[in-house]
């Protein structure tokens, strides 16, 4: 059994200690929700402060230019590039998550339609983030194509079923109630086996676990900007696409700043070479100047070991976590809904409980212990490598321990949702 | 003629004169281009910083609920609901102008579709902002329509002409090289008898001049943050959508905060009532922020007259402008492009230079005048009621003069177009 004193230990042998004090994390809470929300990191405000007094109160107009306003979402995608597995010029960031897969759906969908207009389906897994699922079905539609939800453990029999093959195959790389991590190298092989495009959601991969889209051949990816990558909440998104494809696609949401040359004005929409052509409005300046010094701090990592070294010390985290509430989810009619097998582990830790998750993830907060709830049963639990402890993950399992024996989560102050998040 | 003391009468005699404190203005810069940018309200930093320490850093995944911002989009809708003839409830604000034109206008091409089938065009004018030009085009393939770009002169004409009859017309209300403003309820009356659905852009209207949406009856409308509005580089833009319309409507960025119910996780989209609908991924909270400071700016302006008060010194300065620079203009082979009837006058005065328009601005940036220049040969200068002086106006036809005497713009350093704004 670990003790605290174990778990203490941990703590100062871990090679990614000192990143912690990279965040501004208020006292007396255990925040396990980076994976909803990412902390402030402490050199964000200074960052958004010079954005905003410096570059606009002083530059004004001028800084899209002095200030380097227009190159942000080239240059933050290239530091976003480097957590991915991507290449300087691949990465546009714009935004929201929501907005950047309609646009590589689309463009993927129209390379379908082009080459291979046999082929009418979009393949999903059910319990895909639904934003992806809804923004999935509005782009079939507009195809013809058809959306199919299928469990994950279906997908490679699906793709191998050419009897109504899939174009696309859209996946959220880490999935968002569960934790469980597809093989992103074996799924997008079986992909374009099967003759089907691979577009990934990174939201809960990028910054969290080692990703890397060339290696794995990918087509598309998306990703979220206010989850591992502490950008703030909304902060921008971005959207990835491979070099072999990104001079032939095209996508709809056509704006200016995906032009070839903004400032001719002309009347006529030129695409940008390369991946700037899916930026799309004006940047965001305040919010990409949070992502930027958010992305930072995962750029801090280098010198530690980097994303394997993030990697390794999640896996411990997250292998901590579960054999310390193994034992308390069997006592309590709970169970341990996260893969125990790390292989296919996200930076999360969901359990289970068939009625009561609510008030228990209610309970906890109010002790300090911030994890969030996901209908219908889920209890979730991010785990940052940045800023967490093995401290941290010890005291929680306590307190989850201390609310189910003590039934305090029953307190009529939880009884009914009354948030939204 | 009018002199500099006069001018600085007039100041000390304008009703909006203490509005200007409400900005953190750079000294020795007379600022002529928030018709691109606007300036940095004093209330920004210290809302921005609320939103990142205290909201984001202490409350982090709580402030989702506890400190409003799921509703920001709707609340701060409400506030330039205020500025532009809508009701509550009517604008959202998200994502970019660009972004939202391309939900707009692909609702209307589907209900124009649905309803008048045999209507193939888009209307719009020729020197329409490009980027609305590049959406249009968009949508307009993607529904099998056709854009068709026009003089302003000839809209009324074409719309009567019912041989290829428009579905959709598309204007900017005002004019971003020239400044010319539509009229928009009589233009929308012409498209109303004859067919067709009239949209919007108010990215030079809102804030600048007096609309009314709703009396005007229009149908769709779109709008941006960073002009008038001072929201900042990139702020978030709005969508309005008339209320006989915004019940049948769809759009096709279904993001999940459009859904009715974001949170129940749901895999079918099912859009939420009203313009809710045309939210789409997670609201950018620090640029949200940053809007709601600079939107109430304007609404500051309530008891010294708000918007008409607004307009009336928008005149006032524009009238100045063009009065005391027409005689400099005619020495030197410019021309005043603006109209100079007011009512039918922006909040900004285009001037046109054959060849030099580019070194001419960029000497008088060298001055303190900032102004722009926009391809090809405009020199546009914007006036901003809530911060420009009478002053200032004269100040700034006082440099026009000096640079254009002098010939200092012939510097080689103004010769070669460096900047891209």
């Amino acid at each position: 059994m670990t003790t605290r004193d174990d778990a203490v230990r941990l703590d100062s042998d871990d090679p990614l200690r000192s990143l912690r004090d990279n965040f501004q994390l208020p006292t007396n809470v255990i925040y396990l929700d980076g994976n909803s929300l990412g902390a402030l990191p402490v050199a964000t405000s200074a960052r958004v402060e010079q954005a905003m007094v410096q570059e606009w109160g002083t530059g004004l107009i001028s800084s899209w230019n002095t200030a380097g306003w227009m190159q942000m979402p080239r240059l933050v995608g290239d530091k976003i590039a480097r957590l991915i597995g991507a290449r300087d010029d691949e990465v546009a960031v714009a935004d929201s998550t929501s907005v950047n897969l309609f646009k590589v759906l689309t463009a993927a969908a129209r390379m379908n339609g082009a080459k291979n207009p046999e082929r009418r389906v979009i393949l999903s897994e059910r319990d895909n983030f639904p934003t992806d699922l809804y923004i999935a079905s509005s782009v079939a539609e507009a195809h013809g194509l058809r959306l199919e939800l299928i469990d994950a453990a279906d997908i490679k029999d699906r793709l191998a079923d050419q009897s109504d093959p899939a174009g696309l195959l859209m996946l959220t790389h880490v999935n968002y109630r569960t934790g469980a991590m597809h093989d992103m190298q074996a799924v997008t092989d079986c992909a374009h086996a099967a003759g089907a495009i691979a577009i990934w959601d990174l939201a809960h991969s990028a910054g969290a676990v080692e990703v890397d889209l060339n290696a794995a051949d990918a087509d598309f990816a998306v990703g979220c900007g206010y989850k591992y990558l502490n950008g703030g909440p909304g902060a921008p998104a971005f959207a990835w696409v491979h070099r072999r494809h990104v001079d032939s696609v095209s996508q709809p949401l056509s704006g200016w700043m995906g032009h070839v040359a903004p400032f001719d004005f002309t009347t006529d929409y030129r695409p940008a070479a390369g991946v700037a052509k899916f930026l799309c409005g004006s940047p965001a300046i305040l919010a990409m100047a949070a992502l930027d010094a958010g992305v930072d701090t995962l750029l801090a990592a280098h010198d530690f070991g980097g994303m394997p070294a993030i990697r390794a010390k999640s896996i411990a985290l997250t292998d901590l976590f579960i054999s310390l509430v193994s034992p308390i989810c069997e006592q309590h009619g709970m169970n341990v809904v996260t893969p125990l097998d790390s292989r296919v582990r996200g930076s999360q830790v969901s359990l289970a409980h068939p009625d009561h998750g609510y008030p228990i993830v209610q309970a906890l907060i109010e002790r300090g212990v911030v994890g969030d709830f996901r209908a219908t049963d889920i209890l979730r639990f991010g785990f940052t490598p940045l800023y967490t402890r093995f401290v941290d993950v010890y005291d929680a399992s306590e307190h989850l321990a201390a609310v189910l024996a003590s039934g305090e989560w029953h307190d009529e102050r939880f009884a009914v949702r009354s948030d939204v998040t």
